[in-house]
């Protein structure tokens, strides 16, 4: 496997902004912070939208959280080039985060021609205890 | 298993709007259509919100109604008292919905006393094929 | 979605036991039982090596009938031609089955050109309540 | 998370081989190699039943590595007593192995007083690319 990344953080923030307008609708509350080979870590900075009666924050906040995290993990590593399609994402989630920012690292286990599988792993403010683990599938168009 | 609901449709969205106001912030997007032995039905308007690029219904929306119905779902037969906690989701995404509202057909596989597992099945506007399909496992806590 | 089947049961048997004679190394354990547009019947006849202490059936049991169900969905509608491979399978294990015949129902509920996902419903002797439930995806080779 | 193992791997070997015969009718090819704070590795030793056609191994052989594999790092942390069952596994296959021996390295997510949940990474004789990657729960009854 080829790990190597093609995009640096700024240019997939870039492109989540200009392509995905909708991702900060409530302000950027979406940022990659860093690439490496096979890896990405997002951040995410909740608001009011994102919290859930006493304080934690919602489960579709942190599966858009593991899902645009993984997938720009793909991106990060073909380019923004070409169209992925998440097909299929499988989430535990371990512990009720704290509100407050979330960290998601996403590693790259397989990248095929055709399918991408990464495994995207969610920490809390304290940065010590997983709040959810999620493994995705890509599909990827024909190029 | 004693499949008999005791919560009416009107009975979940009074809970819903009453514990859950977050998922109403845009408006009243999500409501419980119908109710029987073993399901639920629930449905989606999506707003501008809830859109991708292409006018396509976004990942995370079709989670949340996966994952709010089948919820709903659990309530509908053992009450709203217990706090029942999504512990793993798993969704395939198999095609792209138009844009205009979903219908979600929950059916519990197993409801047991510390856990349950839910089907969810989501439709589009024309009601025929699948758009995603997922299956949830809940948490109850002791009684 | 077209889900005529284009195999038999007898078709999709004999490709099973001249193609994957390691399936039968105890015996003709797996047997097609019916086939109809978008599903198929598969049937397990337990023997010794399928159980586990205290007489219910083995977990890799039940993964090997929801897998091998879900597969020969896939070859009934696509023909013995096509190598479909298993990308992921998520199994919700569901309640101990009795030692006995297991029936494992398969419903297609995609069949794309590059994938399909299939829902595996597992009944005990009885036929009434699921022992088990997975779905799964199957990469399909170009043709 | 106290995630201090209480059982060594002799003593794990010595409980599979007690409790779990029907693991080793075909020669003991389950061995659990190390155990460290929260992780376990197993090692598979596959003989002509594990194979498929093609000289690779088996899907259900994978899913039994992963299954027996996870399942062994939650009772090296709860000791032999309680009895742990596996309610729901999901597994991404992502490389052919060779034929050879597997190993698969064990990672605890959770270990709640009710559900624990376990990673479950397999490599292949050259220990490199991953074969297969799982995530897998399990319930533990009350003590």
């Amino acid at each position: 496997m080829d790990l190597t990344p093609i995009m640096s953080p700024e240019a997939l923030n870039r492109f989540l902004e200009a392509d995905f307008p909708q991702l900060h609708t409530d302000g950027k509350v979406f940022e990659v912070m860093a690439v490496g080979p096979g890896t990405i870590t997002m951040r995410l900075e909740p608001n009011e939208r994102h919290l859930r009666p006493g304080g934690t924050i919602s489960g579709p906040t942190l599966f858009a959280l593991a899902d645009v995290g993984a997938w720009c993990a793909v991106l990060a590593h073909i380019g923004p080039v070409a169209l992925a399609v998440t097909t299929n994402l499988n989430i535990n989630f371990l512990r009720k985060p704290e509100p407050g920012p979330l960290s998601c690292t996403c590693r790259i286990l397989k990248l095929g021609k055709r399918l991408a599988v990464v495994e995207a792993s969610i920490f809390g403010s304290d940065d010590a205890d997983l709040v959810a683990h999620a493994t995705a599938t890509y599909s990827i168009p024909p190029q």
